[in-house]
């Protein structure tokens, strides 16, 4: 899972968030709030750290049996160790999971499901899609040899459809192929025309508006001998031809005011997020085939159905008590060191003997709301119909989009993503029991797929609220700038013979790739002082 | 394979021929050349006529085992006719073709290859991308359960690399982001400051203004203060962060003057071409799993290896003498009827008693040029290095793109494409042997990847210049509008018991769609004269 939507699907809420936030603060907040919300970044981590030595028979003991636990697992047997993951659910992979038949899903004070997909059907429940620059999860899919294939997370071909804006477009569903291209049009006609009339002699050189003019000539689709815009077929077709002697009709360019005034083209920006580009990449069959590489490895090492219940630790070794669940016993484990890759939210209210420091940064982290609703489709009427394949569309409802597949194309049936809520709107979803969060996600995609959505529904659906799903109680832990400057050190230090690791303890929060370079990072330092003892 | 190269590796040279163009034909000639080269199209057809009643036992002979005499044979079979297929080829497919371990490759006056890729490596000789709108096509894939992969057409991450260009950017590595995001941070950046001070008062009301300039602060990545575009974190990173404590150094913009005289911007469009957007679709394994689908089903009605050297008819049946290749007997087969796909290059040639409008016709179109070069490449160094995964970086040299592959992802080896040479380029190359090709691409491809591509290169390419195949004798068959008009008419009746069918009698020449879609509309006319009979 990532840390927030795909930008497509907030921006319109953002922009709304930023005028709103402009008329209190000014413009310099928005341009702060900005910022922070559209940093992206890259890991130069590429292969684990090599360590010398080996230090056979140090007793490790590893909480949690995510990517984070099961990295370090993996790390430090390699070199001797003899390690032991303690895990509260029955499977490992923690948000590296995936409904498919048979997937149960529990909710604190919610119901119960069971996953009724048909067979081959599947739905990443959390992580959902890589980046091109995560190279250290790559390193795993490459040494395990899982298979990898392209998840669509931005399409052109996709609809928007709003209905709190102003305008003729109002509640009109366009392709966003069809604003971007008719926003990026008429502005190049704009700057074209001022540029041809001597507006920007000031700052260029006559060399540089003639190449300017060029550049949106050609970006714009513009007429040369006037430099405006009339559309363009690459922007869509009114009607297809129909057969060799029917060559169709061009489409015609939205009016610059309707689009003006609807805001629809604030959805776009001029190059898709680094973080999440049009293309990126998922594992061929579930993102848990990632978890199941590595339990094929280090899954012997793993008891399951042990909720921690108390961390304590003396001179000599760590000792951690959980609570068995089948039987309801308390029982001991003890180790040399432990690595805690346990969420803070978790962390925080299990009874441990760590400084006030360190408990205050355990407590600083902000879990993140997110919730997600997947629907079984009997037909894939957005690519049959609609010719889209992967990427979503969106209403203007929060965190209303409907996500498409990147899989099984041309298949029968398919899973579609409902929504994909965030923050207080998360919390409201998920005060939903399962049929009330299915009609809301049925009712979105009807205004996206008039006479198809909820007919080609059929009756199978899973959701999530990651706040209230135990053994994570959130999608992810964020930090403040201020909050990771002052705790990060803190938590990035032994605690006497524990450390502490996950995907909170990097740049990379909420990313699978952050998991495995925070374990990286408290592996190198464990062995550091192991062999040393 | 489609009427032309990616829109981004075209675009420098077009720009420059457009330069030229205008020199000598003014602005309105710049513009109609824009218009024919940049037409999209699609079709409305998404499934087989539905014909009435059926006609066993009546012979079609077929001449042509590639996707519009598969169609063909498969639809006409389905309603009884009794079909036989003439192909001169050893395999169906026609130029929906994979080269992969074995296969072989002739070349008209040419050396003869034999494809040695590690098993599991193939390479698309011809077909190798399918728009998400070509609804025939995909009619079949479903009905054959053809299992399909996105084809990622366009990436932002992959590279520039120009040397006949000015200013400081002259041979310097670029991704495409970074030269995109900069000139539409700028060109939003110019306008809205204009905007803003009043150049657009004329023409929008001061609501519209605010909205055009909260789009371009959007778009753009501008501060929403002084309306300035400073780069962002989107166009890429500097230095990658190198750890929790080590936040990474974001990049910096390219200057606007520099990149206005590089021209670099000029090689994007507001969006992504119609026909050849960001993904598409492949077959997984290989174009030829489609061939191989129609051969499963109708592969016992070919007569391969039988070249056809007379086609004849009287008002009974039709004749067509071929040569059986492996033993040189000309043989002779006859039917009720006769649909020729045989490229119109080859048809020409073919001795026959059709009219003069009819040979007019059929020496009317011209025949494309296009070459590919395939390398394979032992350590997929532009995934593991450079963090690219499928599209295209792109040299000044012509033609000179680097394709990567769009499967395989983080596995060892991969098939690169070298090169995509079209018109002039194309003979050019195609005259030099194989060692000579593969040298031209190893040569541009070191640009892009220094130190990299050539010693990855392990030894084994493949080569096609599609106007020396055998049987082809060029990529598709294009039309002049004027050529398009008479000639349709012509072709598309019947001539006596012929009937011609192929991706040139269609709008989408060149694509494996157009052939289906001619096939079809053959198909039904054929049926409703033989039924009448």
């Amino acid at each position: 899972m990532e840390r927030r939507d795909s930008q497509e699907s907030t921006t319109l809420t953002k922009r709304e968030f930023l005028r709103g936030f402009a008329s209190v603060s000014g413009l310099s907040a928005v341009m702060a709030a900005l910022d922070a919300w559209d940093m992206s970044i890259a890991s130069a981590a590429t292969a684990p750290p090599v360590l010398d030595g080996r230090a056979d028979g140090t007793r490790v003991l590893i909480l949690g049996a995510g990517i984070a636990g099961l990295t370090t697992a993996y790390e430090l047997t390699e070199r001797g160790y003899d390690c032991r993951i303690i895990e509260a659910r029955s499977f490992a992979g923690g948000r590296c999971q995936t409904a498919r038949n048979g997937f149960r899903l529990e909710e604190v004070g919610g119901e119960s499901q069971e996953c009724e997909f048909d067979e081959g059907q599947w739905f990443n429940t959390a992580a959902w899609r890589i980046p091109a620059h995560h190279k250290s999860l790559f390193h795993y899919c490459r040494e395990f040899g899982i298979p990898m294939q392209t998840l669509i997370s931005s399409n052109e071909s996709t609809y928007l459809r709003y209905e709190n804006i102003e305008g003729p477009l109002v509640g009109r569903r366009v392709r966003r192929r069809e604003v971007m291209m008719d926003m990026r049009g008429y502005t190049s006609e704009l700057l074209a025309k001022l540029a041809h009339q001597g507006a920007l002699d000031g700052e260029l050189t006559a060399d540089d508006r003639e190449q300017l003019i060029e550049y949106l000539v050609a970006e714009g689709y513009l007429d040369p001998i006037d430099l405006a815009y009339r559309g363009t077929t690459e922007r869509g077709w009114a009607v297809d031809f129909a057969g060799p002697l029917e060559p169709g009709q061009p489409s015609e360019a939205l009016a610059l005011r309707e689009l003006l005034q609807s805001g629809l083209g604030n959805t776009f920006r001029a190059v898709s997020s680094f973080e999440r580009p049009y293309t990126m990449l998922q594992p061929v069959g579930g993102m848990d085939r990632i978890a199941a590489a590595f339990e094929e490895r280090v899954g012997h090492l793993v008891t399951y159905n042990a909720e921690v219940r108390e961390l304590r630790q003396n001179g000599q070794e760590v000792q951690v008590h959980y609570r068995d669940v089948p039987s309801g016993d308390l029982v001991t484990a003890t180790g040399d060191y432990c690595v805690t890759t346990i969420p803070l939210a978790i962390m925080r209210d299990i009874p441990n003997d760590l400084s006030d420091r360190c408990k205050a940064a355990i407590g600083a982290a902000t879990p993140s709301q997110v919730g997600k609703l997947a629907l079984q489709m009997n037909r894939r009427f957005w690519e049959e119909d609609d010719a889209i394949f992967g990427g979503s569309s969106q209403t203007d409802l929060s965190g209303g989009s409907v996500i498409y597949p990147s899989h099984g194309f041309l298949g029968r049936k398919g899973i579609v993503q409902g929504y994909y809520v965030f923050g207080d709107t998360s919390d409201t979803v998920g005060a939903m029991g399962l049929a009330q969060r299915t009609e809301r996600g049925l009712a979105n995609g009807e205004k996206l797929h008039p006479g198809q959505f909820r007919s080609h529904y059929d009756g199978k659906s899973i959701s999530v609220d990651w706040q209230r799903v135990p053994h994570s109680l959130g999608g992810w832990e964020s930090w403040s700038d201020e909050a990771r400057r002052e705790h990060f050190p803190v938590l990035l230090e032994p605690q006497g013979r524990v450390y502490f690791a996950g995907a909170y303890l990097s740049y990379l929060t909420g990313w699978q790739a952050g998991a495995i370079e925070s374990a990286w990072y408290q592996v190198e330092r464990l062995h550091a002082n192991a062999a040393s003892v």
